[in-house]
């Protein structure tokens, strides 16, 4: 039998249309500006979290060479378990335990992932159902939000406050709880804020998810990126009580996000996250996890003694380029930058009542900036905070010299 | 203030609870018996789709050498385009696409994803939403059923004939469709069942499919792993009005499944599939994809002229152990083994009415082989397929055959 009739358009699913990438969106919707510009002036990307773009900051010859040497085995060809290489998993464990602080990981609290972001996707769909909620914060990475939608679960912000090194308005968060709020996330050090808590405020924080007993979980992507003088406290280290969830992976300590290995440690000072943990093993068991030679090679790449070394360097360039951009931007009048004490990010408050509509919004700003001076930035927006944006502090000197003088131009044609 | 009350148990979400791992789950079920083993025979391990793991089956120095290559470069440390990087999707598009079948990919239909896993996780939730329906093969590969319980996407399934090559069973097929269902799974070359359909079996499909206005997920990650005599048709090679999501990897061809890098190709003759895409872009922009520098790898691994001879030898030695073992079991009274055309695997079907509990069932034939003969084969049951067994046709001719006359000393302990 010939069927001749015609097809309807196909419908995606609910759950592809509730998945969005709500950065992608946000950039694509102003690529037209981008693609019909003259190059005359080169353009300076300041606006994806890739420290490798630019060639400054660069993966550790001593990391490949592990890495090169486990494919060229041949031993690691074949199927992992799911929730990853024995091995991998031993050796994250001992790297993120702290004995002194009793955080004492074993193989069986590590689940390794496609990435921190398959540690964000999991993290959330183990411990939130649809219709639960989570607390998020505000500004924060978008990723968590369209996790949480792929799996039907609501998300509610939680403010940071600017003006306090960008702690959680701990009022404000506390308020959001409900008896469907099943866990609240954190950040620290944070993506876009650049900011990096004391103990006091992981722990205002932990008593809080103790009082409604609710989980935490601590996004530590950027674990031991932070500038001379901080410290960095892992929510774990500090939690005597509270179960966490942390996320991690190789991508920012050794710069090459596009490997895609991460992990998520559950610490369960209480033993209450059995089931939990039973959960993970589930969902991981769906993608098998990350590229098992890469896997195999974090055994030595964190043994190298080369890891306190490459790390101070590559902070201190951080730091460097962080201040040299804060004090830039300090410069320019109705812009107000906020000191990243950690990360790849600062943050640039916007006052709209100095400028004309070139910079009424953090959207504005980005198109406006890109299209007139061929700076790119991310708006505010793409952290759901208005009237603000996000400058990448990964590019060489000389470039972030030369993106400042722009920006102050294009802030000086447009004052009002 | 100091919180002393308990922490109850905390619970796993229901998407955790509603994902399973039903091989591993049957699997581990049994694993004390395997646990309490005196080692004095060997085990000869028949039960997992693993080709590297006796080392006769080997990726090609080729595809190593073009894959250390990219990482040696620097090149692709940074992050990709979530639905990969273009030069990989360009590569896979011109691989797949069949000119004089009129399937033309570009780019633009391809998407790489996290292993054939991921290929098959985001097919199935890009088309069904919670409460729909799809209809899978059984026996059949059990991530299918994995992938959609965790999206609340029910799954019925269809027959394959046995005698008839493991066909499909087309008025049971058709007789499941309903309102809610949103698309056909096929799976061919076939886990387990080792078949290859013809180009008119195909087309019966695809009648259904066209029918009912169903689009095809057509799981091809064995393409080209195929006996002599045989050829290998892609569904979209034959479609020319149904859309199809064809799912492929390196995994299988290239002997190294734990490298985690698969993809789907998207064929749309009637041009219907828009809102689809956009949907299965959504759903890669949550993880991002597989390591970078072997997506880069993937245009000189095609590229390689050693592909044709490469995987000649590999399904040579294929067949001829299918061959070896389908001899092996033909002379075991009450075992009927199905001759496999392609693929790693031969099923075995059993007739409990000549043995006794032993072989009642094939959970029993599993736990019961492993005990007293140390050959790991799986039951049928993680295939949904009742009174038989899966052989995986990788290992050495020498324990092959060491295997069948283990399962025949099996058999002759437990005739009645």
């Amino acid at each position: 039998m010939t069927v001749t009739d015609s097809w309807p358009m196909v419908d995606s699913s609910t759950t592809a249309k509730q998945t969005a990438n709500h950065l992608r969106k946000l950039v694509e919707g102003s690529k037209d500006v981008f693609e019909t510009e003259e190059s005359n002036l080169p353009v300076i990307n300041m606006s994806i979290g890739d420290p490798t773009i630019f060639g400054n900051f660069k993966t550790h010859p001593l990391v490949l060479e592990a890495t090169i040497e486990q494919f060229q085995s041949y031993k690691y060809n074949g199927y992992n378990n799911s929730t990853g290489l024995t091995s991998a998993r031993a050796a994250i464990a001992k790297e993120y335990s702290e004995p002194e602080h009793s955080v004492n990981f074993t193989q069986n609290d590590v689940f390794v992932t496609c990435g921190c972001s398959g540690a964000v996707e999991i993290s959330i769909s183990s411990l939130c159902s649809p219709g639960d909620n989570i607390l998020i914060p505000k500004p924060g990475f978008p990723l968590y939000k369209s996790c949480a939608e792929s799996r039907g679960v609501a998300y509610k912000q939680y403010n940071l406050l600017p003006s306090e090194g960008w702690k959680v308005d701990l009022n404000n968060l506390e308020s959001l709880i409900d008896n469907r709020t099943k866990a609240i996330l954190v950040n620290n050090p944070s993506n876009p804020c650049g900011s990096n808590w004391d103990k006091q405020h992981i722990q205002e924080i932990l008593d809080i998810c103790d009082r409604h007993k609710i989980p935490l979980i601590s996004d530590e992507i950027y674990n031991g990126l932070i500038f001379s003088g901080e410290t960095f406290f892992s929510a774990a280290s500090i939690s005597k009580r509270v179960p966490i969830l942390t996320l991690g992976g190789l991508a920012k300590r050794y710069m090459m996000p596009g490997w895609r290995v991460g992990w998520i440690t559950v610490h369960d000072p209480l033993h209450v996250m059995t089931t939990v943990k039973e959960g993970i093993t589930e969902l991981c068991g769906l993608l098998l996890g990350p590229s098992a030679p890469i896997q195999a090679a974090i055994p030595k790449i964190f043994e190298g003694t080369f890891n306190a070394e490459y790390t101070k360097q590559n902070c201190d360039q951080l730091e460097a380029n962080a201040n040299a951009i804060f004090q830039g931007i300090s410069t320019i009048r109705g812009l107000t930058p906020i000191l990243p004490r950690g990360a790849m990010y600062l943050m640039v408050l916007v006052d709209p009542s100095l400028f004309d509509q070139h910079l009424s919004s953090g959207i504005e700003i980005f198109k406006n900036l890109m299209h007139e001076e061929h700076v790119q930035i991310l708006p505010g927006e793409a952290f759901d905070f208005m009237n603000s944006f996000r400058i990448v502090i990964t590019p060489p000197k000389d470039k972030l010299v030369e993106a400042i003088s722009r920006i102050n131009t294009f802030c000086n044609r447009h004052y009002i």
